[in-house]
């Protein structure tokens, strides 16, 4: 399958011998955390920012770290010097770990890590010229009362309901509105709109991911005098929105053009989003797709 | 550790080489369902009920099955003659399969079916006698909505989170509430009261798993004439009542005996608990632990 390499516990293998113990947690009950991120000339894209939310999701989830930062990062430094190609996609995996089955934290043994090291996925160039098109999922995200989706786990099952939804009706992703009907995030992504000319998108509060690339592009916004704002929407301001987009690591920002089968604003990607996205890319260098 | 075999796809390890791809979706996202059931005398125990609530939760997950149920029931039969102890814990677990990674569900190239068999884990005699102590978690069970909890899935870690309440707490269990406040389940079992002499379970409507235990102990109270309904009741209906236990597959039914460091009611093994326990063993011939 993949041509890249996997680091399990410092032991780097290739995709077919990368395996796990099917007692291991993550495998059980989806007891793991992770981050993805890329290397841009080999360099790993905002580290720093992934590794610290990585530990605050461990912290949510009450798993003792194993590991220290400095070990992981050298780790994949080492795993992308093996893989030796300048574009990576990088999974890092922490699992609460092996042990006897039973739900008790306590029964497992300790962490296991998994950096999963991949050449990076080609990115469409039409899905930055012409946007695509998502719909508003019947799947509800997960409330913070249940499993606070701030913590990026190993339990995706709600977002592969909503995605299942997206991908049944031809449509790039699913928007996910929580139980008062406010919009929250994509399957694997942040979302924002545009109206009047001010940015927006959904305060932490909605339950989301407070992902690395919604926080880079609110510094970007003020920086370059954009108003940008965090506030609740519903599906009906996201669909009446001028423009709307979706940011994630490794997709940066992608425009939406089509909202549950009909055209956004004009149905072309909005200056807003555009101008926001070369200024991202000229902030951290990334060359166009 | 475990002291058991793991039959992966027709092939039977040792617990220490039982393993799985990290690119198998059980394990990216905890996307598998599964199901646990025990042997008697080398035989699996409901096992027909068992895996058609496995088929229930592929259809609602729109997992599709790579295996028919005649192959899973070789597969386990296989195993436990491999095994060759009496008393037998069975976890069959089925994964979406391996894939590229992403969400999408099409990427899988297959199911993985995995069954664990390990010796029965020894009771204790005590939960029986005197009564296990259950708090009620701050943790709210997932709604219908997000991930429906009658979804037996690889994605646990809201039971998790509810789990070490408890045991933080010092407690054997806890009982988890959904949204609007009614009780729903404990982390592994289903859970019953008794008021008034009348046996009451939350309804499915609650948002819980359709115990197989819970199932029969309904049959087993219309049989023996003991009035036993499904209906909604909240936490502080739960600590009034006049007896509690809970309910499920390798547990049978365990008496409560302490709600949230409470003695409920009398602080003894209510005499309903004891009957229908005792009805339930005889009634499948299983031996008083």
């Amino acid at each position: 399958m993949n041509q890249g390499l996997t680091n399990i516990n410092g032991q780097i293998f290739p995709p077919d011998q990368a395996r796990i113990s099917v007692f291991d947690r993550g495998f059980l009950y989806g007891d793991s955390i992770y981050e993805v991120t890329r290397t841009i000339k080999r360099v790993p894209f905002l580290l720093d920012d992934h590794l610290r939310r990585l530990w605050l999701s461990a912290e949510k989830l009450d798993i003792p770290m194993s590991h220290s930062m400095d070990y992981i990062r050298e780790q994949i430094q080492e795993t992308i010097a093996a893989l030796n190609i300048d574009d990576v996609y990088l999974r890092i995996i922490i699992t609460r770990g092996l042990g006897e089955i039973g739900l008790n934290p306590a029964l497992s043994q300790g962490n296991n890590l998994i950096i999963i090291a991949l050449p990076l996925p080609e990115f469409h160039s039409w899905w930055y010229s012409q946007g695509v098109h998502i719909i508003v999922a019947d799947t509800i995200r997960n409330l913070k009362c249940t499993v606070d989706p701030s913590i990026k786990s190993g339990n995706y099952l709600n977002n592969v309901l909503a995605y299942s939804e997206a991908s049944k009706q031809g449509a790039f992703d699913a928007i996910m509105l929580n139980n008062e009907g406010h919009v929250t995030e994509a399957t694997t992504s942040n979302v924002w709109i545009v109206k009047s000319g001010i940015l927006m998108t959904p305060p932490l509060e909605a339950g989301l991911l407070e992902g690395i690339t919604r926080g880079k592009l609110l510094e970007i916004a003020k920086l370059y005098g954009l108003p940008a704002i965090e506030k609740n929407f519903n599906a009906d301001e996201l669909r009446a929105a001028d423009e709307c987009f979706l940011s994630a690591t490794i997709k940066q920002l992608i425009p939406v053009t089509k909202i549950d089968h009909r055209p956004l604003g004009n149905g072309h990607v909005g200056p807003v989003s555009q101008k926001l996205l070369k200024l991202y890319r000229e902030h951290f260098h990334i060359a166009e797709s």
